[in-house]
């Protein structure tokens, strides 16, 4: 099944407990497209600028992605994210953003639009809508974010009116319900209109909310975690890959897309930036999703 | 397989955001014999005062508790927590706590001593130390609390060295090696002595350290908490008593115990005080068993 991501290219300027970098690979689309690489052809689309380094598609390209549709903006500057973890790391302190070539509407190429799975990343709802309406036949999830659950509830209702999946942080979820419990948010989301709702937890891991039930994980155990930066588009990345290798939206397959995502999530904190799961493979991920099983096993 | 129990009998004062309740039942061996008393016979010691009432035993004694460890102070007061819950209700907020009669040690009948299983509910490293040396051949899980890392902390460690398991919170577990990564601060915990460990991370589930691996569970999902007084008791006693009935100490009787812990403690969340333990029955308690493992399966 074909899978296309919409999405950020970014550098980032990162400090967590562990240490820190600047101006490393990141961005949504780039963490999604490294795990669901893993499991299927991608096609990305981004907006990317002059400073961005080419060598950093290498990966990508290896694995069969499609980065047709990347635009590039060669005399302008990429998207540029810094932040910072402390403590148990599970949410970010935003110390600046610089959207810089994300203030341009992405490319949505030809070649794309037959895409059975279509993920959008957070990104502005209009923006999400405008891309949404060009994939008529595809099966669409979307990520969002506080920023426009304050500023544009308006479109983000439309759109979940329109996709078949929603993936949010838990804080995402409750701010869009006013329900602090996540079982009754979960519930309310699908009220809004998807099919699906996947709630991110973290390092508590994550709900999955279907009309044939509910299901839930706890985050693959990691002793060392240094970067948590798209752990959760690691996650939506491994999913959604899966979803399109296993060619089905049943529970037992979108249950199996959620456990490897969790796995993916857990590749990429591991590291900074890309790195792990730029140095992964299938059998890597294979093998820890069923250390993943087996410790979640009782009888 | 005999299982005794020695902690506290309460009366509670408790606030949380859904309602406030003043001079209701409680305590730690009270709401762990509450728990596995749907698995096994419990003889239960704890200290009780003239004003606790006598018709909250009624549960138990038909579930077949030895009360025999009663030790009434017909004169004096029973010990009294009053605590407030905030926001996610995954930590109690102490207003105030008279230990009363918990000043006396508690009595070791000695009907009691022939128990195969011990558990050591939150008393003083001392006490726990004192009641320990009397029970040769049993198999002793004990608990702690933040007080008496910050003042016993060599008798806790010489109580650790001594017992084959210690159940405490996450917190606990941080504060006790200094390991803000709970899979880190389970290793540093058995390298103290016992063989198993067992984190609980309230909301978030658990953890279980053993000599053959390691084993989690996230909480059963809850949609109505109402107050969270006993659930990390009512974990440990649905644990123990699961062991009791299984009569082993394997790992796959371990994670079973804990799934049923679990469930136990899902019960206690669901109602102010002991009442959701109360009104249970082992029917009751696997149905849910049955639908938490289903709402984990993946495969």
């Amino acid at each position: 099944m074909s899978l296309a991501v919409f999405g950020s290219v970014g550098l980032d300027d990162i400090s967590t407990p562990t240490g820190a970098v600047e101006g490393v690979v990141g961005g949504s689309a780039v963490y999604f497209s490294l795990a669901a690489s893993l499991f299927t052809d991608v096609r990305l689309a981004a907006n990317v600028g002059g400073d961005f380094p080419p060598s950093a598609w290498s990966t990508l390209r290896e694995r069969g992605t499609d980065l047709s549709g990347l635009q590039l903006f060669s005399d302008r500057q990429t998207f540029r994210w810094s932040g910072r973890y402390v403590g148990d790391m599970n949410e970010a302190q935003t110390l600046n953003t610089e959207l810089n070539v994300l203030l341009e509407e992405p490319l949505v190429p030809e070649s794309f639009k037959d895409s059975r799975l279509l993920f959008l990343a957070n990104m502005s709802p209009s923006t999400q809508l405008t891309i949404l309406e060009q994939f008529p036949r595809a099966v669409a999830f979307a990520d969002t974010m506080n920023l426009w659950i304050d500023t544009s509830r308006e479109n983000l209702e439309r759109l979940m009116s329109l996709v078949y999946g929603m993936v949010l942080n838990d804080g995402e979820a409750r701010m869009l319900t006013g329900e602090h419990n996540l079982l009754k948010a979960g519930a309310k989301l699908q009220q809004m209109g998807p099919d699906v709702i996947v709630i991110k937890k973290g390092e508590h891991g994550s709900f999955l909310f279907t009309p044939d039930g509910r299901f839930g994980l706890p985050a693959y155990p990691v002793e060392n975690v240094v970067d948590p930066t798209g752990a959760g588009d690691s996650f939506a990345g491994g999913m959604m890959g899966a979803l399109a290798e296993s060619d089905s939206f049943s529970m037992e397959s979108l249950r199996r897309a959620m456990a490897y995502g969790t796995v993916c999530a857990s590749l990429t904190v591991e590291q900074f930036s890309t790195a792990g799961l730029e140095h992964s493979t299938r059998h890597m991920v294979d093998t820890r999703y069923h250390e993943f099983r087996e410790f979640l096993r009782f009888a």
